[in-house]
């Protein structure tokens, strides 16, 4: 490929709209072009890059033994009401009428369809296990889309689900998916953790997630330094502390606290550590018939931060977690938020493991301007649950038991689960067993998000000039870049001589033929990140040499003209 | 591949709802299935030949010179309403709204967005031409999908779009994709023409249409026994023909024609050929604001047909073609249709060029249950317009003036246009010229129904034991069919060494690893319709042999068993 016949389109300045490096500099480089919120077009080199991790991951999932299929992206809403999601899925699902005024949506995931295809398809135990998958578009209609194509509407994802008749054949499929996305990982050349993971809306009890990791991440990933556990901050437990909780000391005294209404000032302002101190939370509880109701009190160590995915699976507690109202907080505590405090509450009260084990505490006293000093559990508030509801922190014991954690962010792109039965129960997707009896199946998905590599990839791999591909994925494999060509008589014969000889080795090479000065070709080509560069200056050409240059590593070096080919081959290989 | 660990998915019945062959045999080898009206899961054995076809464009396309980009299935309205076809669109667009209610419609096809995208980021004749092209989910809401893929609402396509600062520029790109189209075809294996093609809805002046011939497809080709011309009958002119108007010879009588409606009824009735009668059709008018207004006279000979798209492009006449109502008929004739005549009618009369020679001719006489004889153009009907709305027929002069015309059946597989600026003029696409002015570019489009090809080449390859793919393009390229192998010694170890050694030289083996009957293999396999199948028999071994068959040619042979995997790799080669 010649520049001159192709679009390069990088851009000097910085779009103005991009908050993260992934989408500048995808942006800058020519890789996506944005058509509306959230919609983006794929420009030449971009979708080199998409289509590299795509054959990657289609050939990992083939070598798993998954089979690829390719299903719509507009489903019809009946299935999605069998499964009972079209009801409980939010605004995220584009539901669309068709001129029939017949429902649809466009697919965020394909549960529903797979498991309609499924429950047709296969009959007889002998035709299981089953893993299909497919690379394919998908539509989230995000309330704040942002970040380019790290959080779009309109993705690529590779998603896949596989049927069963027992745990144990799941739990193989699992671990054979579980090994192709680590394949999938080192194959692109990223620096990635599977970590223990939440099910969330999708459902199922054992799931893991793959991270990129990079600073920029939205997730925040715990490792323990005494195993190998690691897990989303989500689903870390905080184990109980295994300190005894002191006896009452101090006798309950109310204070005044003006102006103070956060921790921090509350702290500042009585003199004691945010250690001893509780925050409490009102949230929405939930009635029997899953509707909200009433509220719930979450009390928390000041130091520490709520962890609302677990909030939200405590019995009693609405999900999703929503925090009560002004007026539900009058009514129920008779005060500002700032100063609720768990005593005298008239509604559940729910003790983080950690704020359980204080005495002599700090908390609000339901009054406006008030706190409480010396309070202790039992001998003042007599009714409360104990439960994990709060974030690890750094330095925390693992909960794995050894150890102790650190917290590294990470971007989430892959993530597997163990459905279990939900999809399959509720859409009785089934098979006649050896024993001619109709079982229903228990299932597995497995999804990466194609797109979003591409961002997570620069996110891991850049620096103030650029992106720095690593070479799986770089949109070329090779740049020749003579400088000056129009100005010399010897340039150009060497430079086409290398540019064919490497095409002729099957190497993808960009050939830069335009009439730039070279510091513009330079700063192209360290913005677009393609690894092995081979500078041809008239300077060098005396003595023979071309110069080659890595992106990667930074290495520079100096090698004879005849040699560059079977130098840079050998660096690919 | 072993079909143990495949979905093989064949059905023994012929699904009731499948009406044409290709659409059946795709169910029936298991290459897709159904979802919903227009909407189909492609399985494994038709994904692979999906991707074949996809791979096959691609190269065609890059070889070309054309750049790969992806552009959303998701569209926003606005540019929609610059180029005008958010109101001239009819209901195939689905349109919807997000969850902000802002328009968006699923892309049917991309000229706005590639508009879009090129009035920014081309902006100097130095980037130009440029043809970018991308292979992507479409999404048409056809008033009643049928023929399986054949007419799906979601749909693959290959669509490309250039631009151009000059005509030669465009069509030396055409003519480019012209090639390119032809090398896609000869790849794939499929016999087709290029034919003279309507440019539709699309716009524009000179365009192609690419068809796979064969007997079931909608569309009537023209092809002259004289000459290399080919046609679309939509775009096949009726020359004017050479003969003379023989001057009257009789006098106008009415006669009564009871019970006569067609015209097969009125000449049988009069005794006179179909060739010296006419029909009289009344249709839509137009006025100047292009609103349907009154109503307008076709007439041609009673033995031809109407041409619509020609008659629709006749200046006063309705576009789309609309037939008069009832009322509007007694309004203007004061009778039933099967008595209108062109004699006395108060509105514009158009008289196709065949008609238009005849003396002495049979017509309705506008009033009902009878008809005119002798009747005769100028003398009888003073005021009427001469145009050609009529099909071709077999044995007509061929529209290039040498020749006759022949008829064959085929299927649209692309379809190539020259725009010229209608889109670029309407959302001002131009770049600065070397003379610093602006300028609009001119642009071509050219598309190829990927997933339609799929089923073009079934309609075109079966017989009836099932699909005969071209050797490019089967899910397969080798079957290796032990028979009884569970019952025997020998034959797997033979078996196994075959489609490993299959296997390691590349070529795409599926190893029939089944326990069923040796007929339902077969049946499967023929039903399939993989290319070359290597037969393994108990009876055969005592010799050393095994069974070479070809499912494309039939043909059948005897092989040494060490010599079978160079026999089969030759034949493939």
């Amino acid at each position: 490929m010649r520049t001159s016949q192709y679009v390069l389109s990088t851009l000097k300045e910085t779009p103005s709209d991009a908050e993260v490096i992934s989408h500048q500099l995808m942006l800058r480089a020519g890789m996506i072009r944005k058509l509306a919120s959230g919609l983006y077009t794929w420009l030449p080199s971009g979708l080199k890059v998409l289509r590299k991790v795509e054959r990657i991951v289609r050939e990992e999932m083939d070598k798993a033994g998954a089979l690829e299929v390719l299903m719509p992206v507009v489903q019809p809403a009946d299935l999605w009401e069998e499964s009972g999601r079209w009801e409980q899925f939010g605004p995220e699902l584009l539901r669309i009428n068709d001129r029939h005024e017949r429902p649809f949506a466009l697919g965020p995931t394909h549960e529903e369809v797979i498991s309609e295809l499924v429950r047709k398809e296969i009959n007889s135990y002998k035709q299981l296990p089953i893993n299909l998958y497919q690379i394919q578009t998908k539509f989230r209609d995000e309330v704040r889309p942002r970040f380019g194509v790290m959080r779009a509407r309109e993705f690529t994802m590779k998603d896949a689900y596989s049927f069963h008749l027992s745990q144990d054949c799941l739990q193989k499929t699992y671990d054979a998916m579980f090994q192709a996305y680590c394949n999938v990982f080192d194959r692109l050349g990223l620096e990635y953790r599977a970590v223990i993971a939440d099910t969330g809306s999708i459902g199922g009890s054992v799931s893991h997630e793959f991270h990129v990791l990079a600073e920029s991440g939205e997730d925040a990933i715990v490792f323990s330094d005494g195993s190998d556990y690691a897990a989303n901050i989500e689903k870390a437990e905080c184990l109980m502390p295994s300190i005894e909780r002191p006896a009452p000391s101090a006798d309950v005294a109310k204070v005044a606290t003006p102006n103070a209404h956060s921790i921090e000032e509350v702290s500042a302002f009585l003199k004691v550590d945010a250690q001893q101190t509780v925050k409490t939370l009102l949230v929405q509880g939930v009635n029997e018939e899953g509707e909200a109701s009433g509220v719930v009190a979450l009390v928390l160590r000041g130091d520490h931060e709520l962890n609302e995915v677990k909030a939200e699976k405590i019995a009693g507690v609405f999900a999703p977690l929503t925090f009560a109202t002004e007026e539900q907080i009058k009514q129920t505590a008779n005060c500002e938020a700032g100063s609720i405090g768990p005593q005298g509450l008239s509604c559940p009260v729910i003790v983080d493991r950690s704020a359980s084990v204080l005495a002599d505490f700090v908390c609000g006293a339901n009054e406006t301007g008030f706190h409480l000093t010396g309070v202790n559990w039992l001998r003042d508030i007599e009714t409360f649950e104990v439960a994990d509801i709060r974030n690890i922190q750094e330095g925390d014991l693992s909960p794995c038991g050894q150890g102790k954690v650190s917290i590294k962010r990470g971007i989430e792109v892959g993530h597997i689960f163990q459905l279990g039965t939900k999809y399959s129960e509720a859409m009785n997707v089934g098979v006649l067993t050896e024993s001619g009896k109709h079982e229903v199946l228990t299932m597995g998905c497995y999804g990466i998000g194609v797109s979003r590599i591409v961002a997570a990839a620069i996110e891991q791999n850049n620096d103030k000039w650029g992106i720095k591909w690593p070479q799986a994925i770089a949109p070329f494999q090779v740049v020749v870049l003579p400088m000056n060509m129009h100005k010399s008589h010897r340039i150009p014969d060497i430079a086409e001589k290398i540019y064919a000889d490497l095409q002729a080795k099957g190497i993808e090479v960009i050939f830069d033929d335009r009439k730039e000065r070279p510091g513009v070709m330079f700063a192209d080509w360290e913005l677009v990140g393609v690894s092995h560069t081979i500078v041809i200056g008239e300077r060098n050409l005396d003595e023979g040499i071309v110069e080659y240059k890595c992106r990667t590593t930074g290495e520079k070096q100096s090698v004879k003209i005849d040699e560059i080919v079977d130098f840079v081959s050998a660096k690919i290989a």
